[in-house]
């Protein structure tokens, strides 16, 4: 999950009222938000500042982070025509600032550097509803009604995608964690034909491990796992140990401790750390993690004590 | 789900520009409402015009219903003395509109009408966190950090929720829906200890049929089915037979067509509700409906295709 954010004062410092993707086109801003986080606890990984929009704007999609709100697009796809404005993407010449911030956060971390990316479908939500929208209507009515236009959609995004993280791979980072956030939406059966061949070809022989996340699949983990990635990022929703077991323990996992209970009194919060280290029992493979990403009005000093409480119970 | 609704030129055009509560304190506009749906379509039955936070407005907690928004509280609860403001509800006295709704609208149909209410942490949600909100982290505070508040609240939602329910079971309704629209954003332990046996009050021994409704609710089937429900209603994300399996084909299953998908060609309204229904496999218990309720986008003639093609498939 995004470590950096809101809930730093000196990440709030940095940004000031910029555009987080103004932000990520500056490798020193970039870098020192990226480590923010590791400065402030000992966490086993870094995680590069970006943003899952920021590989769009760099091929010259308009589209802004509005704060409180999230990335809104000014000229949504609806249709074949507007197809031509998702060129391919050429990292080395299109986003030369991400890959300047992996290089030179790498110099600085002795932790692992995590790159990211968004998956086309969540990716597609953004660019077909236009911005955050609860229902997806606009994205699903384009999958449904012109599949050749959604698999067009599909297949340049997942070519971007990909691109963008060899991108960051080449660059240095050592994992990679792909964000389909908003798939959780789909049924099985949608999601097989119009959404997992697309990953497939993302997750596939990357040149490094990769997390393959979304919220609220706990219908889908079997699907999600089939379309790859070496460990399955989960949400809250669902116990550890049952989520594990329905995609199989043959494949990491990564999760699962609600953000909304880090906001509130460390009990609470402690509380359900150790639930969530129970059932995952030390067994190989489990990635402590939030289910989703930090909320603003987290206390840090609640974030610091959950390092070092799973560092604690995960001595060996 | 509610049946009537922007989708309907009627509807807008008896509604105008006032507050859905304030209408519904209007037993014939209430009852207009309730028949729309019914007279543009063959439904097998109709659900009553109110709102979930109606019996919360009845009993004197400022709210109101901000189009494209949703319920804003004016003054959220936060601590135990917070809780004087809900007490207990008295159909009779508090919300006589309703009720007179109710006995009009059954002398008018010639089908069954289904009567509702908000279950207990969804009326939460709003309630705590004051209005929609995607994290609930002010209510899962309250949950995980005061406990004691958080069951008091609990007791006098369950309280007021089973009057209310009540009540509409004298005045005439035939079937009653429970909608714990929000409760899938939690695990399965704290909704156990949490939600469940407030849930458990509310639904036992009920004079008439009850459906158990909640969205995003996978991960919590079976422990909502443990909470109670003759029926249990179930969105669109997971296959209506593995769900039914899931808690168990004794009960009735509620469900599952995607509302996007009803907004646009029909096309691909009917693949999608055709699965519905090969999933469902004639098997007695299924109730056949929306995943969740009807998007104000919605074309009028695709929901009429659909009753007429569920009546058509179905008949035996």
């Amino acid at each position: 999950m995004r470590q950096a954010g809101r809930y730093l004062p000196e990440y709030r410092e940095v940004r000031g009222d910029r555009d987080i993707l103004e932000v990520c086109r500056e490798p020193e801003l970039a870098v020192e938000i990226t480590l923010q986080p590791v400065r402030r606890m000992p966490l086993d990984a870094a995680i590069v500042f970006s943003d899952i929009m920021q590989p769009l704007a760099a091929i010259g999609v308009g589209v802004r982070i509005e704060a409180g709100t999230g990335p809104v697009v000014d000229e949504p796809i609806r249709a074949a025509a507007d197809l031509d404005r998702l060129r391919p993407l050429e990292p080395d010449v299109d986003e030369p600032y991400l890959l300047e911030t992996i290089r030179l956060a790498r110099k600085e971390l002795s932790v692992p550097l995590i790159g990211f990316a968004g998956a086309p479908f969540t990716l597609a939500t953004y660019l077909v509803d236009g911005g955050p929208s609860r229902d997806h209507v606009r994205t699903k009515a384009l999958m449904h009604e012109d599949p050749a236009t959604w698999r067009s959609l599909m297949e340049r995004l997942a070519s971007i995608v990909r691109a963008h993280l060899d991108g960051q791979i080449e660059a240095g980072a050592q994992v990679v964690q792909l964000f389909d956030s908003w798939v959780g939406t789909l049924d099985p059966l949608d999601y097989d034909r119009d959404v997992a061949p697309f990953v497939r070809r993302i997750l596939e022989d990357l040149a490094v491990p990769s997390i393959h996340f979304g919220v609220g699949t706990a219908h889908l983990l079997r699907e999600m796992r089939d379309a790859g990635g070496d460990a399955i990022g989960v949400d809250w929703r669902m116990p550890l140990d049952l989520a594990w077991e329905a995609f199989g323990t043959d494949r990491a996992i990564q999760g699962n401790l609600d953000p909304a209970v880090c906001t509130g009194s460390w009990p609470a919060a402690e509380r359900k750390a150790l639930e969530v280290l129970e059932r995952a029992a030390m067994r190989d493979g489990h990635v402590f993690n939030l289910g989703h990403g930090v909320l603003p009005e987290t206390p840090v000093e609640n974030l610091q004590r959950l390092v070092d409480l799973v560092h604690e119970r995960t001595e060996r």
